[in-house]
């Protein structure tokens, strides 16, 4: 019987679906043919059909792992300081799922860094993230819910905090279960409302 | 002529420079043996004498980080709020020598997050920098520089902030300057120092 069309697209969701494990348990680091061979229960000979070389294996990851961030469930957008909250919140490794997800981005970034183009394209990414994350601090400033500052820099720092506190939660779970990580977040916001406008620059 | 044990430490130092060489510019995913070789200008036989296998060179590679880290250098330890400030600009890529440091912590993550034990230890070591910190923090608090909190979660908060920091400065440098992360530093601390004492938590 020849296979048709959907049989092709199927099986190429379970490689893909396959390399997601692969990524969510080992990393980068671990992503090898064998390794998805071995996940998919097939054949490193059946893998090569999809990915010839080793740079084709990681470029399906890291586009894997770009769609999947893209397409991810989130927050109802809210408006004001609420969307600015459901925008960090997103971030955040809550659940199991998002956990998963953030793993695989943090292991992702030696890759990236060693990679010149690459590593502009995340500086890109994260560019956008914060300029998107500007627009609805800038939205909560103009409904007076945060204190006119410049935006972009308050987007800046927001940032680091929530992607410094995923790299603190991936390592030390115990430490940040989904409440502290919310609470942190919340005390963050917290202190941005209570900021003064003009912040002292200390030399 | 017999070779001397100070020609043996010689040539170990001199291989881990150029392992330190190899991580600074490849990360943990371009550390081979076939690399550290090439920047050494010697065969991949002789590397196998120090590096019998791929385990043992990302061993070294990881303890060096940690030797590295642990004994570069630190602004002059003040007092107070400015202690504070003085530990958060040690951690941020502020320096050729300090970026190429953090672009070799973050490249490890992804070797950290793959071995549960190693994890676990990346773990106790950043609950331990959060320790020094919330005593610092303790410090400020006592001395009234800054508002009476819980330490340890201003410690949790500020060390996500400065670690998120690196990441995107990593990134983009261009975006994050040395003065640019200094100035979110400070405005970081700024907005501590104006936080209410007790902090509403949002539902």
């Amino acid at each position: 019987m020849p296979r048709t069309k959907g049989d092709h697209e199927a099986r190429r969701r379970d490689v893909s679906e396959a390399v997601w494990r692969v990524l969510a348990a080992h990393g980068f680091s671990g992503l090898t043919l064998r390794a998805v061979a071995r996940e998919l229960g097939a054949t490193t000979g059946l893998l090569t059909h999809y990915f010839p070389t080793k740079n084709d294996l990681v470029a399906h990851a890291l586009d894997l792992l770009e769609r999947r961030s893209a397409a991810r469930p989130r927050r109802a957008a809210d408006q004001g300081l609420a969307a600015v909250r459901a925008a960090l919140l997103d971030i955040l490794p809550l659940t199991a799922e998002t956990t998963a997800g953030n793993r695989i981005w943090v292991s992702s970034w030696d890759t990236a860094l060693a990679d010149p183009a690459l590593s502009d394209d995340y500086g890109r990414k994260y560019a956008q993230s914060r300029d998107k994350l500007r627009d609805l601090i800038a939205t909560a400033q103009r409904s007076g819910e945060l204190p006119a500052q410049d935006p972009a820099r308050v987007a800046a720092a927001a940032q680091a905090f929530v992607l410094g506190l995923v790299v603190q939660a991936l390592f030390d779970p115990a430490a940040f279960p989904p409440e502290r990580q919310t609470q942190l977040v919340d005390d963050y916001l917290a202190a941005l409302t209570s900021r003064p406008p003009a912040t002292a620059h200390r030399a």
